[in-house]
């Protein structure tokens, strides 16, 4: 299915029509050829929106806290997107969102848009569509846009490193693993969660992670929350404003900013190489295969070579052009 | 530092010594350029090991699970490597290990080599540097190696996803996320294991997932076990045999290796390309950068254009040395 995406579409997107903001990140997500076109045309001079990142373990209660904090920005009046990241499947699939949104009591409400993002294709893979996406929500209107993510493997530190502030979910009980979790998530906390806090061990763990945070570059916010009551939800927005206005006062905001633009900028460039790269050894790996099944040659020094070969093509082309 | 690995050194790696074998990996780990041909000498013709992937959301056992399938496989008088992988931290860095070892009954028996691998760092990324730690694991002589990963996301998949068998580990409790885990993970197992199966809800737990397999491309066993305690861990092994004899015998076996073979070199070659392409293109940002702050360009634009003539730049120094 190709979908089209016309001059009339661009007027829609910027008249606010939520259809057509629909469409613009599908393409996005499929890698449509057209994408790059609407994203120049959309993403000059976007208006900026403020970008919360969600992250943690499974079961940890993310999407609740999510809900209750969008709750609170919409009663404030204002406009909040949604996107939640998700590891895609061919045979689960679309389920995903619908599971998630049952439990949320904000949808359906105005100025509110959620937007379910799988982790494959996407222009080369989540990380890569994930900025692209959000500056379609920011250009689109947004004041606030969530980012929340399921699971806490290396393609979600990616994504939510480069938002404003992140909100680190965990909950008690996780054991041990809680050593494991923290290395790759403590240093990109901006605020920490231990939510379920009525549960058993959560005065244990969140003496463990204020324990982890003191090696810590910064200063940490630690809450504890039951977000299905709504208890302590107001406290983490209220750190997490606090944040805002501290980055916004030395510049660290627009820091991080210029890092995401930049990290897109590239993550695009490589998007576009590595396809081309892709295509090229695949085309000549049936002539190096047999030495590397056999032993006489092995795939790094074969990898090497087609790099090589790759990268000096053009010369190839040119001289066998004249 | 610089580590250094001669002739002497790789003798002593095919001689069975274990600090060869832990000098090789760290190279491999740091992206120490000597570690190409470290690789190209000591990958080709290597020995074939069984590879078993475990993954599973934080707190799932996978951990103690891993250990008493390593103490079977020890006591049938393999030899076994366990291969942990890590988010890894500038500041909490070297402690996870300890604190994941630290469970082990299993750790000091001989025969046994287990080693955490961080997640930054290597070769460009997580799922680059595994490939080649496990060429060398193999070569060095196990018989069984046993991958962990920490997390759900989109990097642990990609390492999980090219093993001989994937266990996925869960436990009872983890509500609605449940739903997001199985849409990434439910159609790489190839055994299911519902780990903690003597808390509330595992029977649950167990129907839920036997229900969405139903909708998966092959028939995949669900497992019960409490591994602490040892119930269920010979079931689980028995089903890895069964499924290793059966992919040997129909050659799923040879088309899974190849298949992880030719993700490594065409990994290799995008790590080689993709570091000179970020050079190339840090270079040339300062001078594209404000027009694209002040919307005149955008990161899109900029982004094909740098790749463009990253991809040309042979010819314009062809060129220019005419």
């Amino acid at each position: 299915m190709h979908t089209h995406f016309n001059d009339e579409h661009i007027s829609a997107f910027l008249r606010g029509d939520m259809r057509a903001l629909a469409r613009a990140i599908s393409m996005v997500e499929a890698g449509d050829v057209q994408a790059e076109h609407l994203l120049a045309a959309l993403t000059r001079e976007g208006q900026r929106a403020r970008l919360i990142g969600i992250t943690g373990p499974p079961g940890a209660g993310k999407s609740t806290l999510t809900a209750k904090l969008a709750e609170v920005l919409l009663d404030r009046g204002e406009r909040v997107a949604l996107l939640l990241i998700d590891p895609s499947s061919p045979f689960t699939g679309g389920a995903i969102l619908g599971d998630r949104i049952r439990m949320h009591a904000i949808s359906g409400r105005p100025r509110l848009y959620i937007r379910s993002l799988g982790s494959r294709g996407s222009l080369g893979g989540l990380s890569r569509a994930v900025p692209p996406v959000v500056q379609l929500l920011e250009r689109f209107g947004f004041d606030t846009i969530i980012i929340e993510t399921v699971g806490t493997g290396q393609a979600e530190t990616d994504v939510v490193e480069t938002v404003d502030s992140v909100v680190v979910v965990t909950v008690p009980g996780l054991g041990d693993d809680i050593q494991a979790m923290k290395a790759g998530i403590f240093e990109i906390a901006d605020v920490f969660v231990v939510n379920k806090a009525d549960r058993e061990g959560a005065e244990h763990a969140m003496r463990q992670i204020e324990e982890a945070l003191k090696f810590g570059p910064r200063e940490v916010p630690v809450f504890a929350t039951i977000a299905t009551a709504g208890v302590g939800v107001a406290a983490v927005l209220n750190a997490l404003d606090e944040h805002y206005q501290t980055m916004l006062a030395d510049g660290e905001l627009t820091r991080r900013r210029e890092r995401r633009l930049r990290k897109a900028l590239h993550a695009y460039a490589a998007s576009i190489v590595s396809g081309h790269l892709a295509t090229w050894v695949e085309a000549r790996l049936p002539r190096h295969w047999p030495d590397i099944e056999s032993g006489r040659s092995d795939i790094y020094t074969c990898g090497r070579r087609l790099a090589e070969e790759f990268q000096a093509k053009d010369v190839k082309n040119h001289v066998r052009e004249d």
